[in-house]
């Protein structure tokens, strides 16, 4: 190892973003590389995740999990290789997952760090469709959305990380699927490559309308990860007993007040009445401990078999990742975002 | 029977109303009572259950049911003694359950006809706790809120024919609950006679407030009836993994519009994401076939032990109806509201 290699680079948390965050709301620092106490490994970051729920530990609102503290390190889930251990399970060389957040080294007691093994073809896949994202599609669309052949199933994001997921798994159990993506390239992505049946371009002017004629039959389950005008348009289409698994609302996490009236409030709940619709939210950490394990065997096996695909957008370099992320927000990304940290 | 007894008063609706329902949106009409033809029964309403599901049927906006007509009759259960028979399952005098709607005497073919037997001491709690509103109160809690001992359990209309069944169940399952009711009398019943832990009188000027006071663990199940302001001070409060049945909203029966803003969608949204809450909405005709055996079993048994106890608010005379209805739905009834229609 050379002497210039002995730096950790780290980004942290400048300033608590107003709105969308900004370059200035991170900062790049250097530091020494920490040294491994008794029962410790040190980490070295190969793979960033960034994704989109870590706009809300930017914000110190109450929230399912506490925020990031001012000037510590963005937390963030990575692959990483073991650089020095003393810990009885780890060996140097071993290639695991674990939350070493925005930076180039991470301490660890063991905690939390999954081994991936020496077969692994796609160690980057284990922060995609084999980890957090993947398990959110999986778990929230089997779980709470419960397809039936033949149901119409429609997710937004659709080329993302969690939707394109989604989609392909609602295929593989006989739904029509419609896909709703920003722009022309990406709608072609989803039907052409994922092989959604159809996906409708969130900008287009006449979007509310054509996810209508997209959905002769209406719409029996909703993925909702954007909220916002996207969920506007499905309400209508909702059929009778419709499912609503809520996994995120990326159009609302920059607001900084209440959007303006009329209040929609008291449609939503209608519809719920009516219609009998389930809205069920859920937060994929508490699923780990019982239902990881069975999600990694099935989706490792459709991954494997060419049934699920997954693209990633692959960002080169550590000091990326705050703009990376900040495009993130915009949908500016074409895949799931992973930041290319070390080589090795 | 006398000349002037063969006359049938109905009550029919004679305007779709635009917002609040008026006297004049119903028209007492007379005609001759019909004879029944082959297989009908002729039946003789004895007692007519009011509802604040009835208002949505007096709008032709999209709904679970079809729209009552102009110039039909006001649709409602009824508890009917059997006058005149051509249905061999149906004897004259026979006690029964039906649809029979705002009038005096209706003909049926006996489908949805529900005998009552002869031994049933209360006939009325037919339409109150051992019908539809304890139904409701059963399946919506147990089925959709599933309480446990220990959690708290908010419920509005809290001395109303729904809540206050779904706060003694509650009750019966070891939960902490808190009542909302209308002013102080109701209150005070709430907690004395049905014996809530606490109730809280959503006329105060403190009412949120107030609210927070009485659940300083939180809320894991609210039985959602009433919608409105009521829902916004439960918001702040919901506890994670809270459950929300929804069964009515009847702050909102007489929009005619949506409400200014802002726009609180997306705050229920996030509250639902954040704290992993399912919403829920049910229409409890769609569970009679399976469900209401059980139900009808179990709170027959809670009624005589005295563990579940109705407040009746009775009303004398077909031709109170119209005004009775209104005072539902502008919360001044007592307890579940009956029209006494005849006495035999």
């Amino acid at each position: 190892m050379s002497k210039t290699e002995v730096i950790n680079r780290r980004i942290v948390l400048n300033a608590r973003p107003v709105g969308v965050p900004t370059a200035e709301d991170f900062r790049l620092e250097r530091t020494a590389v920490p040294a491994p106490a008794d029962s410790q490994v040190l980490l070295r970051t190969l793979y960033l995740s960034l994704d989109p729920y870590m706009r809300g530990r930017m914000s110190d609102r109450p929230s399912y999990a506490p925020p990031v503290e001012l000037d510590a390190v963005m937390v963030g889930g990575t692959v990483s290789r073991v650089e020095a251990s003393n810990h009885a399970d780890f060996q140097v060389g071993d290639l695991v997952l674990n939350e070493g957040g925005w930076q180039d080294y991470a301490l660890s007691d063991g905690n939390g760090v999954m081994k991936l093994g020496s077969k692994i073809s796609h160690p980057s896949y284990a922060l995609s469709v084999l980890g957090m994202p993947g398990f959110t599609a999986y778990y929230g669309l089997l779980t709470i959305g419960k397809p039936k052949a033949g149901e119409t199933v429609v997710v937004a994001s659709a080329s993302g990380a969690v939707g394109s997921v989604v989609g392909q798994i609602a295929k593989l159990k006989g739904c029509r699927v419609v896909g709703i993506a920003s722009g022309e390239e990406k709608c072609r992505y989803v039907v052409d490559t994922l092989g959604f049946d159809v996906c409708i371009d969130r900008r287009d002017p006449a979007f509310a309308e054509k996810l209508a004629v997209a959905c002769p039959g209406g719409i029996d389950v909703y993925f909702e990860n954007v909220g916002g005008a996207v969920f506007d348009a499905v309400l209508p289409l909702l059929n009778n007993g419709a499912r609503i698994p809520v996994c995120g609302l990326i159009a609302n996490y920059n607001d900084t007040a209440l959007p303006p009236g009329p209040n929609r409030l008291p449609l939503l709940a209608s519809v719920i009445l009516t219609k009998r619709i389930t809205m069920q939210g859920f937060i994929i950490l508490d699923h780990y401990a019982t239902e990881f394990a069975g999600f990694f065997r099935e989706m490792s096996g459709w991954v494997a078999e060419g049934k699920v695909q997954i693209r990633e957008d692959l960002v080169d370099g550590l000091e990326q990742a705050p703009q990376a992320f900040i495009g993130l927000l915009a949908g500016e990304n074409f895949g799931k975002v992973v930041v290319r940290v070390a080589d090795r």
